[in-house]
């Protein structure tokens, strides 16, 4: 009983990895279809949101009766509520991919990004796809040097987020309102995702250190 | 013993409810802050927002207290999930109101909200405020026909959150980038504020009835 019961647990790693996989393709895909226009690809994103929703569902379903079949010890209880909580992370890292997604569907046929900030925002959506790819690398392998990287990596994107701001409020900006309020969005898209990336790493640090980054990394 | 923890768990109700409140104060003050360019006011929302993260950090070490302790039969156990994940949109909900009000910082002393679009705001700001209030009478009385109400006003808000964009992207818009940027991202607070108050009352609901809300609502 008590075996069935921890190969569950393991099968709710799996699928918090699997989201993982799932939220950086949406993240990638969505990227793309920002910087190139591209509206198949933003609808492919618009359209797999549901798989990944889908798999939040599943999650849960199986953290509650878990803990209405068994009587889950404290420890277990501690990782089954942060499952729940890592998997409202990437089911929020999907929208906010979604929300990039319809930015470009909106602008398409023409892009949402102009050149001076093609590779700003290139950038974000690359350390946006490490990020996650690292965050389902921690919750597989429970290593805790590589989502304090995380934390770096967070740093990284506020510093991309706020040269979006500066160039969009420059006093050279000659594309108007709308591209800077779509851009200003996105970038606010960009930054929470990776806000959340840092959560879902943090969540894991803590269940096997018993500590929080900032008491680690200080 | 038993009874020592049913204290535990409406002193927990208790600690939420507080939140509540302090998140409609703060929510208040931005709004006003943001109105009024009001300095004092914003930097009342910036500092007071430790408080509403304190108690957030109480009630999760309470939960996991209780989890540890005693050994909560799966109903208690979803209404201690239920209990952090409440408190975790309301921790985010004071975030919003600190980001609105640093934007009226950031502005000051020139006003972040042109005319035309202080009314528009206001009553965002009033949505806002009444969400939260109602949240907090959800999770006081679990009165679920209240608890239902909120999708109401998250419809509202949202076609406020329209309507502002509709401002800013007008050909008579004539305060530049700036104030548009500022604007757009306001109004992205707002709206994942009231979404936030939805999960809320949501949450009682679900805890209350065993159905979401769209379930009920249909």
């Amino acid at each position: 009983m008590r075996d069935a019961y921890h190969e569950e647990l393991d099968g709710l790693a799996d699928k918090l990895v699997e989201m993982t996989r799932l939220v950086r393709s949406a993240m990638a895909r969505a990227t793309t279809a920002l910087l190139d226009a591209d509206l198949r690809l933003a609808e492919e994103v618009i359209s797999a949101d549901e798989q990944i929703n889908k798999i939040e569902t599943e999650i849960e379903e199986t953290v509650f009766d878990l803990m209405a079949r068994q009587q889950p010890v404290a420890g277990d209880l501690r990782t089954l509520v942060s499952t729940l909580r890592t998997s409202g992370d990437l089911e929020r890292m999907g929208d906010l991919a979604v929300h990039l997604a319809k930015t470009a569907r909106r602008r398409h046929p023409e892009g949402a990004i102009p050149p001076e900030l093609q590779s700003t925002v290139l950038e974000m959506g690359q350390i946006a796809e490490r990020m996650v790819a690292k965050a389902g690398n921690v919750i597989a392998t429970q290593d805790v040097a590589l989502g304090l990287e995380l934390d770096a990596d967070d740093d990284t994107m506020d510093r991309l987020h706020r040269k979006l701001f500066d160039v969009l409020l420059s006093p050279k900006w000659k594309h108007g309102v709308e591209p800077a309020v779509d851009i200003s969005l996105a970038g606010r898209y960009f930054e929470r995702f990776a806000d959340h990336a840092v959560h879902v790493a943090e969540n894991v640090v803590y269940l096997v250190t018993g500590r929080h980054p900032e008491e680690i990394n200080n």
